[in-house]
């Protein structure tokens, strides 16, 4: 399509929005739009400055949004349409928030004249932004729109990165008298390297964990000075459960990461007295229980917060190697052995992927119980990206994988995807086959919300008929082969270790989505 | 399932709320539970005391709630999980709190000590909640839980209905020290009818129109007794777009709806020098547009308020009549011709749907423009309940459907359903299978958002290829019917009315969910 990149004498405010994000370097638009937003898909149609792709519903939206700018670098725009559509794109702006990664909303409201009025679609827009973005305006004028956008796109680009979410009245999108605005200043500086290094250096030993997250893990070099580090002194290196995106695989240095499981993850950091933590906060349960503490550290550890979330992790680790004199170290990390023929269990399932991964593939990860191996399997497996669920609200997995696959076309995309939390954005499918998103779905089919089952036994119950039948999917049984067909989505059922490695090579030759059922 | 009715000696905060709410006639529990809510789950095993229905995604929940709601009288209990589940359901909430329809939900939040540690899924729940909620309450001790959850039922069961949330630190539904509330007092008397009748019985004439929503709607005398006194005066009976619900069909008196398109409203309302209102507020336009006016009765229009949203419209109306003189009157009503066989136009499903109508039936309308002829059609087909989308956030078709078969699982529920709404709770059809729900869904497939089509001209664009695309859903066409056999419900689709007629009987004659997919 042909780009217009001249600003006309006089645009309105919705024109002006989208040339000065253009400019400011965004170039796709993850769009639900509605009645209210349809001067911005005029303006998006008649300038041809973006990408624009289209969600069955708003999940998907804010979803791709996220996945785009975990692989990208940089944040896409997203269209939403008042409350309610905010609302439906809510969950997925709280993962993108949580893994700190960068997103500018524009949410269609009322014009101003309107709202007074109490219409159908009326309600608090800017209250039901709140919990789920870090910054919230409502623009005010056609005039100072384009401004507006520049400010959320700011703040969405500050360090940590934000959500942001710009409310945009009908009429100042309509209304004449936009003005382009220019890009915002470059990030915030983030902060110097802290003074903490020598103490963090002399905490070292076999006691302490060193705690890593953020932008470390996308850095395999850095990662590599970890290993050197824990070579060293004997400490050991751990990542949160949840990460915005970790760069691994053969030849890049792994890193374990604390068990989602209560009872796993306060047995994994029990031995450790001390902890320094880099681009991460003391470990925390998912949730509480019974009975258990909610911090995992062990009672009394003796904790350094080296980099904070805000802070330089790569520096601070290559300041920490540098004070102890460590070298970058990659230990070596093997294949599983190929599968034999039988069932799809854990293990089996786990050492087909890795064995099927092509290079820089990017893994998106919401296997929840049913890919729990996945991750020490493909340690050896080929260079890859794998980007997860951050902030525990299910249903990112398919939306994840379509924003990957648009910000990296020539990478392929491997979806690691829990059954029931696959029902949550299923519409994602549909998207991945308008776009030819290159995504292979692999349905983890246990027919069951199988942590759920943990998680009533933790809180002490004996789960009767009734209880179980809250928490089951196979009843009626869910064919992802065919929801995926009535989308597009080409897609095949496996129920053995054979058909699942034809399946997984045959989509990972093959361009375009695919949707791989695996019966567990 | 046996139920135990006799509260033990001692029993946790969630048993106690189970029983509390039981013991005031809540019968139905609509649920997406996560770990938060698991005591819930166990306390709902443990006393059978509630039917519980599992939705695969929230929207599916707070949906069929309000369907329930419409035909039960009373409301259902929803379980949901923290700030980005509650916002999963949040669009559907906002649909019955437009409506009027009452609601409880429970939402799960981190227990009291863990709230303060920032795990993945903290957010603030009460503000999510507050841009979908008449009223919110966070719970704050096992002992009170249970009466907190009979306030939230008092605000539900107020008058006019509310949607009341009711948020649940995960440790006070564990904690021991539950008590058993009683049920609150009954809802509060609505006003007496108001004094204004004789200046109402004054202003009425042809240049009136009589503008009635709420329960009168579902009162089919009351909506004789308005014809009665149409026919007396020459005033014009009018309902706005969208209503809670409509008992209708033959022998009783239809009402014409305002039409959604801001033309044909204008248009329709312009004749009136005077307006009375009945459990309604003045029409607004549903969005505002350029050079079009926000209110759509005529600049200058007298405008008398004989009911509020929070009175007792039946009264009024009655009241009205006697003041009159007017007696009740059922104007007649004829079935359209049988439709020729040919293909699926507006006009032809539309005949086709009021011959296939089944006495009883229950109607839900989420057909947009697909089904813009329908309402007309129907008024001379069996006699039947029909409700329809409030509060405009689309999505609800597919979730009322179910709840409204929970309520009354003697009676057919067929909806009318357009495509692109149908796929933001298309999870709901598994619901349906799940329960034997008998729902046949027909899908209006003109594969396209054929609304923002007419909204992007609205707004004065010529749109391009690209906006169009943001519009159309034909690229890669979507397959209900597979869509539907995936989640375990039969499925057909037909593409002449000979077909659909066909199908249209069968599926009425059956129990259980079906799906007709009719191109159009």
């Amino acid at each position: 399509m042909s780009q217009d990149l001249s600003p006309p004498k006089e645009m309105n405010g919705a024109e002006s929005v989208v040339r000065s994000l253009h400019g400011a370097g965004v170039e796709v638009c993850f769009a639900n739009p509605g009645t209210s937003e349809m001067q911005f898909v005029d303006a998006l149609d008649r300038t041809g400055l973006m990408r624009c792709v289209l969600g069955l519903f708003e999940g998907v939206v804010t979803g791709a949004a996220d996945g785009y700018a975990r692989m990208a670098g940089k944040p896409a725009v997203t269209l939403l349409h008042l409350a309610p559509g905010l609302a439906n794109g809510g969950a997925n702006m709280h993962n993108a928030r949580k893994g700190r990664s960068p997103m500018v909303n524009l949410v269609g409201d009322h014009a101003v004249r309107h709202r007074g009025y109490d219409a159908p679609l009326t309600a608090d827009v800017e209250g039901a932004a709140r919990p789920f973005s870090d910054w919230v305006r409502t623009a005010s004028s056609a005039e100072g729109f384009a401004a507006d956008a520049m400010d959320a796109l700011a703040a969405a680009q500050s360090y940590p990165n934000k959500v942001a979410t710009l409310i945009a009245p009908a009429d100042l999108g309509w209304d004449p008298g936009g003005v382009v605005a220019p890009p915002p200043m470059a990030a915030t500086p983030v902060p110097p390297v802290p003074e903490d290094v020598r103490k963090a250096a002399e905490m070292l030993g076999p006691e302490t964990v060193l705690l890593v997250s953020g932008s470390v893990l996308a850095d395999p070099q850095a990662v590599a000075r970890l290993h050197g580090i824990a070579a060293q002194t004997g400490a050991r290196v751990l990542a949160p459960t949840s990460n915005r995106r970790f760069d691994r695989g053969a030849g890049r240095a792994g890193i374990a990461k604390v068990p989602y499981p209560i009872n796993l993850a306060l047995e994994t950091l029990a031995p450790f007295t001390r902890a320094v933590l880099i681009e991460t906060v003391p470990p925390v349960a998912f949730f509480a229980y019974p009975g258990r503490p909610s911090l995992l550290l062990p009672e009394g550890c003796e904790v350094l917060n080296l980099a904070g979330t805000d802070g330089d992790g790569p520096a601070a680790v290559a300041a920490l190697a540098t004070e102890l004199g460590a070298t970058p170290h990659v230990p070596e990390a093997t294949l599983p052995p190929v599968p034999q023929p039988g069932p799809i269990r854990h293990e089996t399932i786990a050492a087909a992927i890795a064995h099927a991964l092509p290079e820089t593939a990017i893994v998106v990860d919401e296997s929840i119980t049913g890919g729990r191996d996945v991750w020490g399997a493909t340690q050896g497996a080929a260079p890859h990206s794998w980007i997860s669920l951050t902030g525990g609200a299910i249903g990112d997995g398919i939306p994840l994988a379509l924003g990957a696959a648009v910000a990296c076309p020539e990478r392929p995309v491997l979806t690691l995807q829990a059954d029931g939390s696959a029902m949550y954005t299923i519409q994602g499918l549909w998207s991945q086959a308008r776009e030819g998103a290159n995504v292979t779905t692999l349905i983890f089919a246990n027919r069951t919300y199988e942590i759920l089952k943990t998680e009533l036994f933790a809180v002490g119950a004996n789960p009767g008929r009734s209880a179980l039948d809250m928490l089951d999917l196979d009843r009626p049984n869910i064919d992802f082969t065919a929801l995926a067909k009535g989308m597009g989505v080409p897609a095949v059922r496996v129920e053995c270790v054979a058909e699942l490695q034809r399946a997984l090579s045959a989509a990972m030759a093959e361009p375009g989505p695919m949707l791989i059922e695996a019966l567990m």
